[in-house]
């Protein structure tokens, strides 16, 4: 050992930094067997010293100014947990300018200036570790890293937005509608106030451009990603997919076959034998394909304090066994390939779709010929009728999206259609 | 990077062994850049070169001599594929003498000999792998000492034996007894000739040796390990348990709380809703719960050889990646306690009970007065008439397994019960 102290500067004392903190006293002895070294927390940067957290903080632990973390020689270790990009950025690549191993739960900044912070931090030769960024405390970063390194991944399927996993499991579970699902989620502190980040997909698509990047070995640009959040999912929706024997998840998909990777976030109709079917509530849970391994699940708790706090502090320990054993910077950016991102056009699922009609006769001659037309074949049709109008439930075969979106123009277009009401992508087995 | 390439050696080219051959040949350059380092295999122990193994073998690479591989330089780890304890212990603990590191999927000698190969590898300051010992692919030994490294685990619970698993399911699914399924499972490869490792529990148990030491840092003996079975399931406890929401799996259970630890196989009835329940066929899943990270799951194959495969070559690729750093070593035994494990007497569940009785009156008085006497109290009770005789199932609270028994000795004497049918441990959410 070539240090008898690893010493460690956290940025941030919200939930997660509180989190880190008590995890690093609570669990200290043990902490330090696992690890081979000491840890110890010498300050954290605050806003305000004087604020009450609710924890017992040493005398002079707390500061307001950066640099008290950044020039003390005795801070080995940054722990970055402001969140967003300013200024968290700014500090980290400070920090990894003096040296210091950096540990984040920043899934922005990872998703958006990973390519920076990996570049500073191979300078100095030191650890750039981001676990907590992704699922909270549900090891995925460093399974893909190293326990899955023989693999080539081809597929990761996630269910990594816990907010969107709970109202979706109320929406099926008691055929609550989307607002009511919201504000339940809302009242539990699940969902914000503004909801956007998580009911519109831009939580998980940076969680899923982050996870992909390893998967694949490709910096997956965040906006390569395609978005599609769940504000149009429907009680009738969920209620007609259960019928068929699906429900309906937010899901970040991943893929890589010979056409390119695949790097897409929407609603989609799962298959009720699926393991992912069965992670409810504000449960996340990644499931990976590769070609030697098949099939893995990591399933856990994908956000609250403690949770990311075990990811964030398993981290520190692996970063400080390898400054005591002079090896930092070991495991460092693994995007070495530049692969081509798909297009969505060019990506190919099975659709469900529902469609408003006219109770006439010949209306699903007209669709199933617009269809056909644009070689979307047809899997399965169900006719719902309900007075002058009558509702159709499609489940296609796999056909291109932009084949799809071609026929659906065009029957948007029929006098006998009232409505496309909705369109979901269907994930196999 | 200090080592230009790292060699290797195979003991043994069974499956798993084939299996890594061909992941380390056929991901090479992905490996090569994961690791940060080539690795190539150089030789392979066999008991005979000349036969045909369905993969294309370089001239040279076999050899029926271990000192070939203990006593080349050019080889830094060591691959122990042979199984079982002789020669295989032998040749590990000769490969970590001369200082190589050594990867192992060999859950019998890690659970009977851990401790002896740590020593060793401590010596030499290597590294000692053994991923691949439990649960195929599926991460989980490096997920318990790196990424959950932070928590106090307080219980592990794991369906670790795929061969019971897929005759559970089928027993579940299909209605099939337990002959039925065993003759299933070795007619589909599953299950051996012998069947008695897996059906016994005693693979099982093996694997959570491994498992819980790791958990608690604490060596667990295997003769420390309680082992039931799954011979005595009938197809009747598990549609009495389906009807009272239960499956019936094989679980490897170990727990720690301020009495010592807990370390069991044994069948169980588990809620429907656990997530373990719906693991079925010959998956396998580990479900940890940790002080922070709360309730993780990892599943997957637990077997195969590709599986396992995959576990083991991605420990060479950090073991590689160690050596070319200078920093083997770095994780080594991690039982640093001595922890008292609890006498199964001193553990409490609750019971699922199924007692074949007189279709009397006053029969249920008779047995619930001796439960009372033995503090033994009823959650449910359900009584099935069949001509002259009757079945109860009983659920009891959570008790103390020495309690139990003493009431079910008096129970068996009483004249009015024919036969206590089966008694199964009931495991919580």
């Amino acid at each position: 050992m070539s240090q008898r102290e690893i010493g460690v500067g956290l940025l941030g004392m919200g939930t997660v930094g509180r989190g880190v903190y008590r995890i690093l006293k609570d669990n200290k002895m043990i902490i330090e067997k696992r690890a081979g070294v000491p840890i110890t927390v010498k300050k954290v940067l605050v806003r305000d010293t004087a604020k009450n957290r609710d924890i017992e903080i040493p005398e002079g632990l707390l500061t307001t100014d950066i640099n008290d973390i950044l020039d003390d020689p005795g801070i080995d270790i940054v722990v970055e947990l402001l969140g967003g990009i300013r200024p968290a950025l700014e500090y980290s690549l400070r920090a990894l300018g003096k040296n210091k191993s950096l540990v984040t739960a920043n899934k922005d900044m990872i998703a958006l200036h990973g390519q920076e912070l990996f570049a500073a931090a191979e300078i100095g030769r030191r650890d750039l570790f981001f676990e907590g960024s992704v699922a909270g405390g549900i090891p995925i970063i460093r399974p893909l890293k190293e326990c899955l390194a023989a693999n080539r991944i081809t597929r990761v399927i996630g269910i990594i937005n816990g907010t969107t996993n709970y109202m979706l499991t109320r929406m099926s579970k008691e055929g609550l509608d989307f607002r009511q699902a919201l504000e339940e989620a809302q009242a539990l502190g699940y969902a914000e106030a503004d909801p956007s980040a998580d009911v519109e997909g831009f939580d998980a698509a940076r969680k899923l451009a982050i996870i992909a990047s390893i998967a694949f070995n490709t910096r997956i640009p965040l906006d390569k990603v395609y978005v599609e959040g769940v504000t149009r999912i429907t009680a009738e929706d969920i209620a007609y997919a259960a019928n068929l024997n699906y429900v309906i998840k937010l899901l970040g998909i991943a893929r890589e076959n010979a056409d390119g990777v695949e790097v897409r976030v929407h609603p989609t109709l799962l298959p009720k034998n699926h393991p992912l079917a069965s992670v409810n509530d504000v449960f996340n849970a990644i499931f990976v394909t590769g070609d030697a391994v098949g099939d893995v699940m990591f399933y856990g708790r994908g956000a609250g304090e403690m949770s990311t706090a075990s990811a964030v502090a398993a981290d520190v320990m692996n970063a400080a066994r390898n400054l005591a054993n002079n090896c930092p910077g070991m495991t460092g950016c693994t995007c070495f390939e530049e692969k081509q991102i798909k297009a969505m056009g060019l990506t190919a699922t099975k659709y469900y779709i529902r469609i408003d009609v006219a109770d006439k006769p010949g209306v699903l001659a007209s669709i199933a010929y617009i269809f056909g037309n644009n070689d979307v074949s047809l899997a399965s049709v169900i006719q719902h009728t309900a007075g002058k109008s009558a509702e159709l439930v499609l489940i296609t075969h796999e056909v291109f999206e932009q084949n799809l979106q071609t026929a659906l123009k065009g029957i948007k277009d029929l006098p006998v259609v009232n409505e496309v009401s909705n369109v979901i992508r269907v994930e196999g087995v």
